[in-house]
């Protein structure tokens, strides 16, 4: 498959898949980069790569496999640093959470002897860093492989191997197909929990009222510890599919807000939707 | 404190407390009352009340603690039934989100030789019905007692003492400012969970989209699942609050789109401050 993995971006993502590919034993090398002052040592202490190399030409030089795992903002001037790098043949994938504008740097970037395969893992944690890595990250989760048709074939069906070594489970999709559907299950969520917090914790009843928030609260606010760069670089290269959802967001909400200041009893209708629909995603997803 | 218990209402948080209250042995017999065919015989299976009793007023008699534990739509039509069948010197409690309006039934509908002290365990789970029941439900969750001015001091000390048996932590509020600060720390996020649901899952791509929907969408719509009857109830009964909330709610996400659409780098000091205020709030509560 793969002789030598560069992981550039040391961070949870980066550095779980640096756990998992040396506990699979499916690489022979796992090489980090990371520009935080002392990340990559830390990752090296931790298991999460074999070797810690300090210039990016280092790092991707003889790699045969080279996984971008940073912020996506980062992702555009990466490529240019590491375009003239590259050997002929090098894989390069990423594993951002918008993939349409990934993909239009690395066409742009890239040297046509490179295979770029874009890459999403539906994973995470609100934590953030290389010490909330953890190899079992991408046990059973969709890792979203989103190639166009000029991927290489062999770069794909490579990936996809690899994907299945870290435990997940490969979903192809278009990229746009991609962001639009992550947008509403992933980056909305966010944004609700983000809007949420600010609304609640923002106000002159906080100091009281935190004391009363339970598990309803502590669920609908969790997505909002996370990661603030990673989540603007997500909107800025999403933002129309994102401003889209977002209304539709704001239009449910209002005709909700109408209905309980009318005290309309088909409220109940409104809750019983979102009750049924919410227990039948819950199921099917017991089942798979 | 109290010898006989009777219990309005036997689902989820009605059973919980049955189980608890003999689990503790804190009284010496609970009496269970509900409309829903063979519940309260389940409930006496499942070991959540002694006794099953299948009129109201052979229920409250002769209990010296009356715990309505049904929706709060409800409520006032109970209030109506029991009044006339109290032991003077019963205390009557309910574990109702909303407790204005309750309390304002209570004074309207009760007999002076009565006292109604206002209750609301800060606890739940997405699931309902007494097979959800669970006796540990209130270890260490907070419970908001809402007495007013005439309500007679010792009616309040013995359910306080029966609510720290219980498990949980007591805090006396006055009745609207636990209806504000409830809104925006429970019914808020009910209300921004459900309309992520309706937005998201009614959408043409759900079918594909909900694979790809992971913890994230899990937790943020997790509330959704909870009782449409008892969220119409509480939205019904604190609507001039909630709809408050939302607009406050509707107008920070205006701000977001505003941000999202126009590209705005700022968006990152929007996020940083949910993120802190989350992780502010979360580390309060472990502490606690």
């Amino acid at each position: 498959m793969f002789n030598r993995v560069a992981i550039i971006g040391l961070g949870l993502i980066g550095g779980s898949m640096g756990l998992a590919l040396r506990q699979a034993k499916a690489v022979q090398q796992v090489i980090g980069y990371d520009l935080g002052k002392g990340v990559s040592e830390h990752a090296k202490k931790v298991g999460a790569i074999d070797e810690a190399w300090h210039t990016l030409s280092d790092t991707v030089r003889g790699a045969d496999l080279v996984i971008i795992a940073t912020p996506v903002g980062a992702v555009r001037v990466l490529l240019q640093q590491i375009a003239g790098e590259l050997t002929p043949g090098t894989v390069v994938t990423d594993v951002a959470s918008t993939k349409a504008q990934v993909i239009k740097w690395a066409e742009e970037l890239l040297p046509a002897s490179v295979a770029f395969v874009g890459g999403h893992p539906m994973t995470g944690k609100e934590l953030s860093g290389v010490d909330a890595a953890d190899g079992a990250l991408f046990q059973r989760c969709i890792y979203c492989l989103t190639p166009t048709e000029s991927t290489s074939p062999t770069a794909i069906t490579n990936v996809s191997a690899l994907v299945e070594t870290l435990g997940a489970r490969v979903r192809f999709l278009a990229p746009l197909e991609h962001d639009r559907q992550v947008a509403g299950v992933s980056h909305l969520p966010f944004l609700t929990s983000v809007a949420l917090v600010n609304t609640v914790a923002s106000d002159e009843t906080w100091g009281e009222a935190a004391l009363l928030a339970a598990n309803g609260f502590r669920d609908a606010s969790r997505l909002a510890a996370g990661s603030p760069e990673m989540y603007r670089d997500i909107c800025l290269t999403n933002s129309e599919t994102i401003t889209g959802w977002l209304d539709t967001y704001i239009a449910t909400l209002t005709t909700l807000r109408r209905q309980i200041a009318s005290r309309d009893r088909d409220l109940a209708d409104t809750f019983v939707q979102a009750q049924q629909l919410r227990l039948q995603w819950h199921a099917s997803r017991e089942e798979s």
